[in-house]
């Protein structure tokens, strides 16, 4: 349910979900409130007066003569219906309320995403199929699988004869006949072509059509993401997730390949992602009261060092020049045979991997937003370590990895973090004060900053002139959170009063440098791979983010730090994790699945590491937003409107 | 090389082999002689003397007089050129040779196994390709798997793309590419149809298509025997053979069967007939001097109990009325998955089976034999403990067990014995005196009688008049060997003395009735088979006699106990082991090898153990050789000839 919010006295409305944060809800229409402490109530400088309307609120840190006067905590209070907020001079600290931002972002709506991934049907590449047998006499003793198969034609008689190649199968079937008085399920696998005939895969005791059920899981580096869906009527019933627990062995990828080298490394690390798989199984099974017998295949994706680790294969040679993977189209494979917990018949296939550092999961997000049926030419955009890129529409695909450095994930950045509780995700600086207005995942005391909280604070500080186009602090302004602390200038976020470590959190010019080499190192891949097809940015009529931190970029931002290109914003989606999606529809709906391999097949890739094209693009990247700033438009107009 | 023996004073002249033994030379020719210890020497009798040509011959239990006199033993004598000899009235004591037998059964040569299974092709379903692939650079670093495909694209530009599910392959690559320095040998399997793309299922350094060999194993509820065959030739090049080590679990099916529904018991006679296989390898490598690992496939058969067995199929039901196996089309089964030393990749293939009682060897045997594509309306035998029944020809094939009994086995007989040395395997008797002449199985005192000898001697005991045709001794002979002993009326083969187990080896009337039991149940068989489309032995065209066993049955004697059908001697061939030959040549061939299961498809199968026309027939059939005469014309008239 929607209510608007009207604050004044700028008279600024937005639209919020029931149950907004209210300080998230200014943030949103642009308009700044005094917020140090992330939203954990302690700093008590984000006083508001509800004029009309229901909210619901804490009275923490607020004195009972505030409380009578209708005044609220912005942080601790909740929209419950349309409102009119007024917040005070004192908690503006000025009384001017930041310009209204352009809401242009096309949020992540079941509506928007069907724009990118379409309409797909519920007709999943394993299926059930009940069968009531003749029991067999002397004059018809064929043997119990020929019974099977004389059944299947029978009901089928137009498809190819089905395979079994599963010797459990052939084990059970003669006591799963006889106890089900030869009324049996088949758990049936359509074959990768539609000229391959089905496969047999399993067999089960009396009619369990009703229950069916597939597992997607995108393997990330980070963390491992599982959803399970009802694959009769295609509905997502269960989701769980997990750390990798690979984890403790390296952070990234290229600290996992050299481990992965140690000896029992790989099989160290085989066994963590599994147990990691296994976790996640266990969870939506507590969660769903099922077995995991009665998931009936996974469908899974990752890049392309999670999809050899968890296959077993050495990923040794995509570290070395010329960064050559084993294999980019995965076997099909038994889950059981790699320790996951499923029932022996569980297939689980991989979304085949591009290249050395363009993986499965790229691979399923290109696939979940069909850019191979699209007109559009599009940018397909997946920022982490590693970014990766995919441009082209249904006649041509060129794909690159950029390595575009940890920032993003927190890495060589004073305060970094990964986006867990405390994290500083959003941030808005008073263009007067110079003072801060952070919210917090978790909305409790800041600890640090993540990825698209470094780009938040990175464009206010930009946009408000407390540092320069070169990342650089402006050494003249009258506000003690700039300073020239240990490690050179700096800026402080929150005191150490305000932070949950109880140290001063700061960004300093150090941080800001390494979060440009790593804009700059996106930006110049989209040029280079642009540039290699002939196109130029004023070409490309569709940006897509993928990826959880791609969900939680703010546009603006992201564009005037220089990570996204300028264009207009209503070319921008968001697809989310696109890993998982790409899963879950391949899952649910046999043509996407077969189409996914076709899919690979039309992105050819690009290796920019020893590119020169790619060295000069991002030399001149190494600037906010850009040193050419004809690209970006909207930024210089800008920039230009506020000196 | 052949020698020419000519007998003397009767004039017959027989072909041999050089080598041959003098005595089997004789029986051959039908010349009796005296031989009562089997072809020990021990006993003396079978004194001849050499009037032209060179033989090998021992002095043992020959005087020094005879010696000088040209006198030897023809048992402990070896053809080494040409020979007249001439047999001495005492030998054959009354100086009357036997009537010279029709020489009219076609041996197992190379040429008249042609004429059944016709050339088939050294083109195996398992290849080796050699590949010289470009190093992977920069600008071309595709995955390793990518790169040998797109090197198998350019040598076989119209093929289907290959498939590789073994994941063993792909974690073996990259080392293999590297260390070979791109210089690779593939090892391919083609699909089971024509459409069906070829699999890749192994990799191998530098070129090793010289190294190409499969291996054909029949696996025989007694003895598996295996056949190593060099692809790149398709010559055969070491054979080896072993008891199947479930025997001490039980001697036939049933016992096997049974065993196997004790607790571990399915799992304990899997491990026997896998280590039977094993031992087999180990003793075909250690011939050859190859690895195990170069052994790239196996083809093997048998019934459908092995055939269980060996998967570690619970063989229950296939013991219970009706009958019913778990399967009859086995799945493809990777040969190291069951414990057998062999390459992970090596996959071994089972013949399919058609019923519980007709099993994957007699569909080798029939595949082997070409039925399939003859227009001759033809009755294959296969006859052991379960005589298997097939005919028909291109068009239709119908198939029956009959349960025979052990009889041939040497089960139910007094010194009845697997077909070993010292076992009886051939014998004549004097037309007046009525003595023996044995010859054993290794030339050596006789210990029993085994399947072959047991159809000679009724068939001379009835030639001779010795029983009747109800299988009775004729009370009224003037001969100490037939005597009314403890179990009843029986017959002498061999003294104590001259016995390998110092006791008198007879056969008696309650073993004649056992054989009679065996063979009427063959005979009922075919006839029932015959009926159920419509045919009589008239319409019959061909006999083909499969298994060891039937490979030493002499034609005359069986057709005169009435366990073959009398028909033109031109019209029988001995196939041997046509179970193995079947592996054989599918595994040399790939249109043979897809013919296999297609051959299974076209054959029907009929139960005959609750058949009321068999039981009527089975009756009808319990005489020497049948109850109607009119189908032994031969016989009868022999039978006339003698009264």
């Amino acid at each position: 349910m929607k209510h608007t919010v009207r604050f004044q006295p700028d008279n600024i409305t937005v639209t919020v979900d029931k149950g907004e944060n209210l300080l998230s809800a200014a943030a949103a229409a642009g308009v700044y409130i005094h917020a140090f402490c992330g939203g954990d109530g302690v700093c008590g400088k984000c006083k508001v007066r509800i004029d009309k309307g229901e909210v619901s609120s804490g009275k923490a840190n607020l004195r009972q003569e505030d409380w009578n006067q209708g005044l609220r905590l912005a942080c601790q209070t909740t929209v419950s219906s349309d409102l009119v907020v007024t917040v005070p001079d004192k908690t503006t600290a000025g009384g001017k309320a930041l310009k209204r931002k352009p809401k242009t972002t096309r949020t992540i709506s079941a509506r928007s995403l069907e724009t990118l991934t379409g309409r797909w049907n519920v007709d999943p590449p394993v299926t059930k199929l009940y069968l009531e047998l003749d029991p067999p006499t002397l004059e018809d003793n064929i043997s119990d699988m020929q019974r099977v198969m004389r059944g299947l034609r029978a009901v089928m008689p137009d498809s190819l004869e089905p395979s079994y190649d599963h010797p459990e199968l052939i084990k059970v079937l003669p006591a799963v006949l006889r106890e089900s008085d030869w009324k049996i399920t088949l758990l049936l696998l359509h074959g990768r072509r539609q000229e391959e005939p089905d496969r047999i895969i399993d067999v089960e005791a009396g009619d369990t059509t009703a229950r069916l059920y597939g597992l997607a899981v995108d393997i990330g580096t980070t963390t491992c993401s599982g959803v399970l869906i009802d694959l009769n009527s295609g509905k997502v019933i269960a989701e769980a997730s997990a750390y990798n627990a690979q984890i403790r062995y390296g952070e990234d990828v290229i600290s996992r390949i050299i481990y992965a080298g140690r000896p029992g490394g790989l099989r160290t690390l085989q066994n963590k992602v599994v147990a990691t798989i296994n976790a996640i199984i266990e969870d939506i099974c507590r969660t769903m009261i099922i077995s995991p017998a009665d998931i009936s295949y996974i469908m899974a994706s990752g890049n392309t060092v999670m999809s050899h680790l968890l296959l077993g294969l050495d990923p040794k040679y995509i570290r070395e020049s010329p960064y050559v993977p084993s294999v980019s189209q995965f076997p099909l494979t038994k889950a059981a045979g790699l320790g996951i917990q499923a029932h022996p018949s569980v297939r689980l296939f991989l979304y085949p991997c591009i290249s050395s550092y363009v993986g499965g999961d790229i691979v399923a997000g290109v696939h979940a937003a069909q850019i191979a049926k699209s007109e559009l030419v599009t940018l397909f955009i997946d920022i982490g370590t590693n970014g990766e890129i995919v441009v082209g529409n249904k006649d041509w695909m060129v794909s690159a990895a950029c390595s575009a450095g940890p920032a993003f994930e927190g890495g060589g950045i004073k305060y970094g973090m990964r986006a867990a509780n405390g994290a500083i995700e959003n941030f808005y600086i008073h263009p007067v004060t110079y003072d801060p207005m952070l919210i917090t995942i978790g909305r409790i005391k800041p600890s640090g900053i993540c990825g698209s909280g470094l780009i938040s604070v990175v464009a206010e500080l930009l946009d408000s002139g407390v540092i320069d186009q070169q990342g650089k602090f402006n050494r003249n302004l009258d506000q003690p959170r700039i300073r020239d602390g240990r490690d050179g200038w700096e800026y402080v976020l929150a005191w150490s009063q305000d932070s949950l470590i109880g140290e001063d959190i700061v960004i300093t010019e150090v941080d800001i440098d390494n979060m440009m080499r790593a804009k700059g190192a996106m930006y110049a891949g989209y040029q280079t791979l642009l540039e290699s097809v002939g196109l130029t940015f004023a070409d490309l009529e569709r940006v897509i983010l993928a990826g959880n931190f791609g969900a939680f970029i703010d546009l603006e931002q992201a564009i005037r730090i220089g990570l996204l290109p300028d264009m207009d914003r209503e070319q921008f989606y968001y697809l989310g994790n696109g890993s998982l999606l790409g899963c879950q529809i391949s899952l649910s709906d046999v043509r996407r699945f077969r189409e996914r391999v076709q899919v690979r097949q039309l992105i050819t890739n690009m290796e920019l590491s020893e590119n020169p094209e790619f060295m000069s693009h991002y030399m001149a990247a190494l600037f906010l937003p850009h040193t050419d700033m004809s690209l970006f438009p909207s930024v210089r107009d800008r920039l230009a409107d506020r000196n």
